[in-house]
């Protein structure tokens, strides 16, 4: 690699000075990590409790992205002080991280992108071990799929909630990239489509207009979709890039998805939940008696508060005492006061109500 | 979560004060990060070629390395900069890196190590496709085992360096745990031990005195090994912990490499070496006659010249012309003037000779 011999000496010394200048910078930045890190150490010995505070986190990586000037990308200045308050947070102790494994799925991208580079992340086999871990002790923090997702039953995520003694205190979000694979030459060899249920529905516009007629197979997860696809050359698979390349499937059409903004969403939890950051969400599961009209009138206290819903979801009550557990998630923190006079009346009349946590609107 | 409430209004106070410390140096550091990030966009107006340079960015992690005052740890302060340069370098086009997949591997964990977050990671699968994408430009760089791997066959990374247009600009060490895993409920009842034949011997002395006896039988990978032992009672097998939790397999026994540095080497390769760091490794193969004392007067010009060998391999020849072709490693430059004496000599006697590239010993 001779690039510097075909410079020349002037441009060679316009290196050299830049050079120079990033070294200067460097060290700047480097002096200013050390007092960083020695305020973190501060803080610990304050406090004498968690150094980690996701409502904090969430605020240093808002500020940033408001302040950064440029030409560096929002995500990159996030990403480098996502890693900076990583390595902050572990000086006294690594912080350990469950989530749901193996390695190289989407659940261990957002608990990377989400806690950086520094915790031991620790992959667990189930999403009621992830839970378990938590409640346990063993790992301070865990990061569960919640909606959107293609790597587990999401609906077991909301159900642990009920009889497991933890909160959420994130959130996550991961831009989630749906391919057609195959080893087909053209769709018109192509005799079923393998995917779960959720990229089906994921794709459907474009399955519609480009795959009519073929016969759609949900299928436990993507991988396995992959898997079987592989297996057929009359078979397509619906899947992420991963599970192409890991079974040698050509990409016949890419980023299929109909939301270009199709997000897979994880759920940061822990034995606490988060203090306010200033724009949070609150995610609550309540039960109603099975009466007409009987949910909607439990909701009217958000409305008479002007609290927002982000998000509203039924689920068959495991305990048999109701008939349906409803999951619902509102913008606003648990100690903002017009949530926790929403929240107040709803307790009144619910047949039961548990408040999950209330945790900062994911920041990156 | 409301630890901030059993502080004292002092305490409080303090940690408030310590909070906009923290927030004014990373005001700081985000207006050098957008200097240096600047600076990076000048180095590519200048040289108008790629801004990646090997040498450089070891240069600048062992600068940190060195001023770095504490209290973070030099792992900390150099995966921050790793992460820093990774971004200023992504600035005009993300870098693409192919490395051997499937994701979750350790070579996906080398080519995050050696180029941070920005780059576009793609895995491939296998050595010889990681090979293909660099040589034909499809990534700029790629990742692959070369020493003590459990991954893959080793030897086809050196065997393919004959063949390909590629050269070495890059090393990278990451340090590799074993474990013995089963669902014995002890040693006692453990029949047969699996495991690829690399982890076999990095285990050999713990093996000898708590397993003696015991029939150790390699396979193809660490990975078939743990399935194997998850499907039946009286196996057990060694492999990382990531193949523990992927087949739910316990540990019986954690960390019984007998080296405790025990470490796994991967190469980066691209279509060009890396210019001099000052602190340099250079990659040769050669072949010789078979002839008594061939190989070792070849060698003498490293001596007569004060070069160190670090690493020497012979492999079957592939074309048949020779015998036998050795890999060399030796410390220096290609560019420092007895490198470049002793490499000239080696040259002039060996029936061939190959440099496969000069490039900075890993700096994290």
């Amino acid at each position: 690699m001779a690039d510097n011999n075909e410079l020349t000496p002037e441009q060679t010394e316009a290196l050299l000075a830049v050079r120079r200048e990033i070294d200067r910078l460097d060290g700047e930045i480097l002096e200013r990590l050390a007092a960083r890190a020695r305020c973190a150490l501060r803080v610990g010995e304050i406090k004498k409790g968690p150094l980690y505070r996701p409502e904090r986190e969430a605020q240093v990586l808002r500020n940033i992205a408001e302040k950064n000037p440029g030409p560096l990308s929002t995500e990159g200045v996030q990403r480098i002080f996502r890693e900076i308050m990583s390595w902050c947070l572990g000086l006294e102790q690594p912080l350990k991280v469950a989530y749901l494994g193996p390695q190289g799925t989407y659940s261990e991208s957002a608990a990377s992108k989400h806690f950086g580079g520094a915790p031991e992340l620790q992959p667990q086999q189930t999403i009621d071990d992830v839970f378990h871990a938590v409640e346990a002790g063993a790992t301070a923090y865990g990061v569960v799929p919640v909606e959107n997702s293609t790597e587990g039953a999401v609906g077991r995520t909301l159900d642990l909630f009920m009889s497991r003694k933890v909160s959420v205190c994130g959130e996550v979000s991961l831009r989630i990239r749906q391919n057609f694979m195959t080893h087909a030459a053209d769709l018109s060899q192509v005799k079923r489509i393998y995917s779960h249920a959720q990229s089906l529905s994921q794709c459907n516009d474009w399955l519609a207009h480009h795959a009519h007629g073929i016969p759609r197979l949900p299928v436990s997860s993507n991988a396995e979709a992959a898997r079987l696809a592989a297996e057929d050359k009359e078979s397509a698979a619906i899947a992420g890039e991963r599970a192409a390349h890991h079974f040698g499937l050509p990409i016949l059409f890419a980023n299929i998805e109909d939301d270009p903004n199709n997000t897979t969403r994880f759920l940061v939890i822990a034995r606490h939940d988060s203090g306010p950051s200033g724009k949070d969400k609150t995610s609550v599961a309540f039960s109603a008696l099975n009466k007409p009209g009987a949910v909607h009138s439990l909701l009217q206290p958000f409305a008479d508060e002007g609290v927002s819903m982000t998000k509203f979801e039924s689920r068959p009550s495991r305990t048999g005492l109701w008939e349906y557990v409803f999951y619902v998630d509102i913008e606003g923190h648990r100690e903002d006061p017009a949530v926790a006079r929403a929240l107040k009346a709803l307790g009144e009349h619910a047949a039961f109500l548990k408040v999950l946590g209330s945790y900062p609107v994911a920041a990156i």
